[in-house]
């Protein structure tokens, strides 16, 4: 968890619980974060001119292996949060570590591991030029 | 709402309410109804042996035009539901006339009025021929 | 239509498309709409201090009796999207008219005509005093 | 994986894709996934006449701690497929090793972990004994 709060996120964006994201129990569903740090890792791979709709015009997907999340505080409705993220190539793999603060008091509230792989007509790609060249830069 | 109750319905199916499509209202969330109503009438037409997934290789797709909803019952957690529905042409659209009961006392929750049209390459289609089919059959 | 370009809105607020709203027609599923819409009213209402949440608490939920929406042009992946409405009393019902245009070309995309009605455990009230007051100053 | 094929699950339940859960990709979106084990989850837990309801209204929640999941192969549109799951307990942990797997040929294609919690008004039970009841009963 210390490992979260230290870490050198390279991309943020801001948004806002929207009620119907969550359940009875009157917080965030838990799948949401998953959507939560989708939409953040395709902003931060829009914003430096990537599109994945474009890719997948070229029978290029960058899909998701392995997941995994830790909840620690969980969002109500009307908060507002904060999704920080880092890439880091592993073999062929691409890692996002990713993580989600509560914007009024910077809380943890969700992290996570996403390892990522790119795809040609189904097939493994060794890695995506576009992305390689991406990492390089940023780290 | 008399209507729905006594249309004479030539599909239905039946399921039962995921928890976290409840907002914490305690209640489903009103856009799951439309999911409901979409997804009834995708069970329709593919038990009629249409696929969209196949439709939409061929550049055509049958998309919402208009709809409309009423809300009577609200749905709960763990209730069952039945998804009915009756199609009509009407011009180039065909009318999904939607009806959703709880199964536990067949009482009326939701009503719906779908209206769809055929698309070519965005093109609007005076009909598609397998549905046209379908529907001379069925009424 | 030409209604909803026209309309004096008095509340907007701008947000973008995930891409897990998309379908594998490429464009963002219909029922997601009314996600927009019913955050767009949250957000409006919030905004004006005042909060479902709060309400709900107090054993008062504002529920959506009819829903009506008219689809344009679709929104696609990393589109921006831009929702107004302006909400009026008609009886008992709080009528929101409710658009959502394209960021990029102001484009009419969805319509909506929201009935929303107050309840206290479950049983019709006239009105919410905040909601009225609400109304009164807007319009 | 092999560890996935051979488990003993102890609970199934089967359902049908909806096309609104697929993305662009033509497949289905990786946050439904946990959309679908926890719904198996409750399933589960709701035909052993626990519901999680009732316990939220105790202000008893079970909480979702970690979540791992590997993702196989996609589901598809139209595709049916099998949840099935073995919940056991270690610590306070009710941990539900879980997998989906596509009822036409009985692949595959997504397995996960899921480590719950319970608590009363926020903070953690050393377990619930109506589950543990439940646990000693199924091992």
């Amino acid at each position: 968890m210390g490992r979260y709060l230290s870490m050198e996120y390279i991309f943020e964006n801001r948004d806002r619980v929207r009620d119907y994201e969550c359940d009875l129990q009157g917080i965030v569903n838990n799948a949401n974060y998953q959507h939560y740090f989708e939409h953040s890792r395709h902003f931060y791979i829009i914003s430096r001119g990537v599109t994945f709709n474009e890719l997948h015009e070229r029978g290029i997907d960058v899909v998701v292996a392995r997941y995994e999340a830790a909840y620690k505080v969980p969002l109500r409705p009307d908060d507002e949060y904060i999704c920080r993220l880092r890439p880091v190539k592993d073999g062929i793999r691409y890692v996002f570590h990713q993580a989600i603060f509560r914007a009024a008091d910077n809380k943890l509230c969700c992290t996570a591991k996403v390892d990522c792989v790119a795809t040609k007509e189904g097939r493994l790609m060794p890695g995506l030029p576009e992305l390689d060249a991406l990492l390089e830069i940023e780290n």
